[in-house]
């Protein structure tokens, strides 16, 4: 549990507050529409007359939950939170909600999100004598908060002071006995977002979470803001709002989030349509088809083929029977591992130019293999277009990108790499198209991970993990 | 296991015969690609030096195998299924292969299809001191065989002379120690291809596992013809072919089958389209956008929009993390369990008069729901578009179709459906169209759901069950 | 599936008449009380309104079963079965009862045993066309019903006719739409008895399956005997009764059955005390203390110990918390592997002469670990005692006897084995004595292990697998 | 997670130094050892070049660990641990040991007993900031140690100060980067031993773990001291040894070690026999057989028969195949429910006149059904005889004595309840005889529950809950 071990991270989180009760199988839905966000861990934490119970479990939202289990989870209020971690870091004790005991009784902590500070944090708590048992962020907020908590009259408030301890992107959500409380981080680096139906109210990471348990999209939590929902009321403390430009995290819109779900305003399948509208703009190219590679290149290739005028296409069939245990083909096989998961269309590439858009290219073995299917299956041409920039740096914000030696564009040309990857053309989106793909949503962002340029200064501890 | 018990199933059934070993990983891989075609069991029987060893699990493919057990089924034949059935059959042992010793030793035996004179082999068969263990016909077929051989040179001799005997709709394949034998019944009505991949032999029910193992499709088996393989030689028996006219099953092409798989020489994704352009002919209508309800409205959908030149968009957001133990919303949020699943793209169909186009109409009650979660998202109009014709008959040869008195078309008019769905108007493909969607198939069809008009005669028995 | 494969078994049945129902639930009890004589796979088949439904499942009662299962096997008749297999043999398909559909609709078999003439049967079903899927007797049973029912007129005439052609050792219980028929082999080589509570029939391998659903015990069924259970009356076909000198296998006493069961009106207990006394009549020795191997050396210990006069000490505490999967220690540590699960109790042994008392020695490998055991916890001296004569040849009945190069006593005189175990003095139980350790038995027993001499001719086949 | 849900449990513990490797096997055969004390949850930390790892699950040890986990689990240092906890509070977050960062990097913890200011801590340490996550009283370990750590220049040290703050009965083990450090509390209430192997030290509950793994005893950890194993020098720090009167819990001896077990130079096994030895003395009875009621009872019958002179006998088999998802019987059968896991040897009751001997009497209801089937079996007289006084009071170290309302003695005569559960005569051990059952010891016991009269002041919180 070193800090190497530490890890970047996507979670997704829910949070409803309902007189009717139900909460827990209205989180279960809200969570399943969330499962994008994270597949290694799931919890559910309910408040019932004031006293928290809660259940955890590795695995997937209807993995872990069954019917018993949901009905034994009664209560006006839940908390429920989806993980996602790197292979080596799937432990238990890393699930949340996080159900903590403190000076005032019992509160279920979850969040999404990474702090930069996070070190430094845990060394100041352990010299005042603290104790760490997970390897993920969430001890480091309830800590913060359990002290905070000691010099302020609320909870609300507690977590109001937080913000000044907590340095780096995150969306957290608090339940205590009587009130939900939500808080983004001053960049409003993660999404969270505000719904209703009738008398409940909702948080959650995205609006299709909303969608999912029949809620009507309110708003987005505000960067900085701390909302409070108590028996039903919404109240807002915005000390930590509009201090600074917002930076959401870009890659939410390319890649992240559901195609369906709405953030700031923007629908994030037509933010993708946008990219690829606008990749076709920058590289344009004359072919007879536009394909995407699914599940996230599709919006984009919709949006290339709409712009260009090039039709689009049907190119691949991705097998829906995914599971975590599927095994992976010897070497000798390997050439056909894409393949098993994804097998082209023929009849859509056989003798055609085509134009195959992806969400992103990172390592550029993927799209090699991609590309060589593509010619099996009788493509005349194959034009490569990414609707992300090239990756070129790290993200400490929660984006599990790979070290740079492992980022195919870090030291090679844009003809280097079409080369590589044995494409006839290869095109990303400029990172100045960034700027225009969510044009509803009224807030800045973080493209990181594209330029190196961070909204907030990265602490020496995190750059070396 | 009284003969109401005796269920319809749809399955895939997949065999290789490669020297260079490794069988039982191809089997896995193949029966992956297959996984659509039946979710309930699956197994895969090997045989190595004459030896035959098998294992058989409920479960999808990589919930079943694990690399322990492919690692122990060792050999250079393997026969693989994956089976499909309802709820209540949910039996071990009804998976299959089924591996049995019979009078030459051992073989193992597999199926897709449904034999229409069942009733009356078991009762002449239990006459003659018979005893059947599964509630499946593969014991039928088993038992067949058996009695066929002791009269015959061969095993293959004994399948071709069990053609006489089995009245139905199969697509059947047996290892013995030495050889795979495939059969297609007479009619055609279920698919069957052969493949090969350097010196091995490969026998699928559709050529998407072909792919998933990089085998190239070589031909169909022929309706009644047997298909011996013994050595990597692939010979031919062919007294039952060409005896009368073909039917496939119309319904792979606009529903079982995937995409991407080729039956009769025609791909499935360019027969569902071809659907959609003739339903967009039969059932013009003036609109804004073309969307397809997940997954198998796509094709249709993007047909129906090429021909009808209406912009095609991208309507819902399936969720992808299915699983057998979802749990159903309780009835008070039934009205949104579609939406669990399946959500509203509210950005392309705003405002929109939005031809949908799903691949068929069964009870009504699902096509209600998203008509009505569609306006819900603003869609001014909403026009359903059928690619298959309305359902009004029994299938006998093992598709699980509803009683007539739950199928919405029996017993009311275009306009009465309509209405009760919710939509503007509403239209099937025509009967006659079927016979042109897949013209580079040269083979007749069975619409025996559709017409009620079969191509064999249905025993008073299985009217019955 | 060969011949080599079909295992000789040890298994236990239960079945239950009961107007009241709840039969399920009976029949998990009466075989978890039997549950010593299985552990790899149990099932339960009950009977509701002539319909016969059933589950099965690899692993202990317990296990496989729970209370919803339970809930939903509902009927008035039940019939149970828990398997013993050696290791290679632990499939799923070969669980019992086996569910049949045959000539006159379901029934359902179980049995405990081993036929002689299996591979004679088999080849004669084979040659008639029949096939089989498992690698137990159970088929060879369930087909000679099925054929014998063609020709007589009730399902307990078809079992009386089997008899004819069934050579072996069996007791066997078959479950029809409206009775359930028990039977045992004409030689009583397996037991089986009757027992009533209020209302309700039930029939078991042992009474203290009786005991543990409150029934009392009525009688054992004879060798050759044909009882039949139906509406709660108990009538019985005695065509095969008598006809010749009963043999019920002696191991039944000395190992298998548990000390509470009474077979053939002798508590299995008391035979083992009677046991053990003869033992220190045959073979005294002057010592301090006399201590049983748990858990069946116990009783003959303490029969040892009264008729010699030296104390019965408690010598072993057995860690009770077995499970298939322990993991054995490694070669390192292999010395203590004993240890693990038998510790000496010091304090009993310490610088006494101890007299230890097994069941039988096998291979000698346990007996030597536990001497040393007992040495170093400060035995002086260690005079080992087994209840059972030296195992000396195959048994072809059911009980998995080591080849004889295995059998430590074969071709090794009294002395080598003494030393070879490190023992002090070494002695068995004479064949001789076995004749009298169940004096309320009137019965005769096969001791065919000790002696070679078996009830009845054991095929050529059966001798070579 | 409020104070009610805090538990008393009784655990053990389980660590060992060992060179030569192999410590998470050895560590999984101790705590098999140790399984009696506790069958919830278990698990092993493991410490490898200063770096700790464990893995924790639900259920006994052979169900939690496998092959493939302790061959991850590498490492010179393990501490092991096996919970109990009753029903309510089956929680994985309760799981031991607890792997914590603290300001000095990461240490493992586990721990056997219970703290009586537990409530005056947690309150204490929430004050300050800290958090909870589990409702054990690990935590509170667990921060006194990283407190005291910031001021002390040793953890052992830091163990040494925390003695100060925690007031209860434990045996508490810690494992450092470099250090296994064992400490009993100085009341001495739970037993911790220490034995070698070689170079290897080991720490255990119980010795009967230390001969599972082979190795010898050294001696118990005395009250009050802190043992610091460090590269196999065992020394120790004597601070607070010997301050005070000792007090281990006399029910060690008499329920929960195993006989094998030597607790203080003394064999609980010869110490039961003393306890039945002793209850002779006090309630001798004019009888034909003496019996004891598995597991616990069967030593002190035995002693009470040596030292009356009536025979011992087997008076019940115990079905060995315990599981914790064994289906209860229905009310209808309630009266069968302890035959079903006890059945009684009617040849060794039948006619007699039985005494009973049992190792303690609790709610009475068992008493009265083991009576009751005595008599149903034959016995002409069953004199019920407990190897423990009446229980009449609480136990606040750990032990789950139900409350005092469902004491079957408190408010009750011997007539009472000797009529109550229908015996012919009843006899308690005195609390006078019970300072003489282990003679060998020389330390003092607490008798609390059966006295009222505790080694330590109990908080007013502790009596509450």
């Amino acid at each position: 549990m070193s800090q190497a071990e530490r890890l970047h991270e996507e979670c997704g989180v829910f949070a409803i507050y309902d007189p009717d009760g139900e909460v827990a199988r209205s989180a279960y839905y809200g969570l399943y529409a969330l499962q994008h966000r994270g597949q290694e861990s799931c919890g559910i934490a309910v408040c019932k007359n004031k006293d928290i119970s809660h259940y955890k479990g590795m695995g997937l939202v209807n993995e872990v939950f069954n019917d018993d289990l949901l009905e034994s989870l009664d209560g006006t209020m839940a908390l429920g939170h989806v993980r996602y971690a790197t292979q080596g870091e799937s432990k238990m004790e890393n699930a949340q909600p996080l159900v903590i005991r403190y000076v005032k009784g019992n509160i279920a902590v979850a969040h999404n999100g990474c702090l930069v500070n996070s070190e430094t944090l845990l060394q100041e708590l352990t010299k005042g004598g603290s104790i760490f048992q997970t390897s993920t962020d969430i001890e480091a907020f309830a800590y913060t908060i359990a002290k905070e908590r000691l010099t302020t009259p609320s909870i609300e408030r507690a977590v109001e002071e937080s913000i000044k301890h907590l340095y780096g992107a995150y969306a957290l959500v608090v339940m205590s006995a009587q009130k939900i409380i939500a808080c983004r981080d001053p960049w409003g680096l993660k999404p969270l977002c505000i719904g209703k139906r009738g008398k409940a109210v909702i948080i959650a990471s995205e609006t299709c979470a909303l969608d999912s348990v029949g809620a009507e999209y309110v708003r987005d939590v505000r960067p900085g803001e701390v909302v409070v929902v108590k028996d039903g009321e919404i109240t807002s403390i915005d000390t930590y709002v509009n201090s600074r430009p917002t930076s959401l995290c870009i890659f939410e819109y390319l890649y992240f989030a559901r195609p369906d779900s709405v953030i700031e305003q923007q629908m994030v399948h037509e933010s993708r349509k946008l990219a690829g509208a606008y990749l076709s703009e920058e590289h344009p190219v004359d072919a007879d088809v536009v394909i995407g590679v699914p599940d996230s290149g599709i919006s984009a290739a919709m949006g290339y083929a709409e712009k260009s005028g090039i039709p689009y296409g049907l190119g691949f069939i991705k097998n829906k029977y995914i599971g975590r245990t599927f095994i992976q083909p010897l070497q000798s096989m390997r050439e056909n591992s894409v393949r098993i998961k994804l097998n082209v269309l023929k009849s859509t590439v056989e003798g055609k130019r085509v134009v195959m858009v992806d969400d992103s290219i990172v390592r550029g073995t993927t799209s090699k293999r991609i590309v060589s299917l593509l010619r099996k299956a009788g493509a005349k041409e194959v034009h490569v277009r990414s609707s992300a920039p090239p990756f070129l740096w790290p993200c400490y914000f929660g984006t599990d990108v790979p070290s740079r030696d492992q980022l195919v564009m870090v030291g090679r040309t844009n003809e280097e790499v079409c080369e590589l990857i044995g494409a006839d053309s290869l095109g990303f989106l400029s990172v100045e198209a960034l700027a225009k793909i969510a044009p509803k949503a009224n807030c800045g962002f973080c493209t990181g991970c594209f330029t190196g340029k961070y909204p907030l200064d990265i602490e020496e501890d995190s750059k070396k993990s």
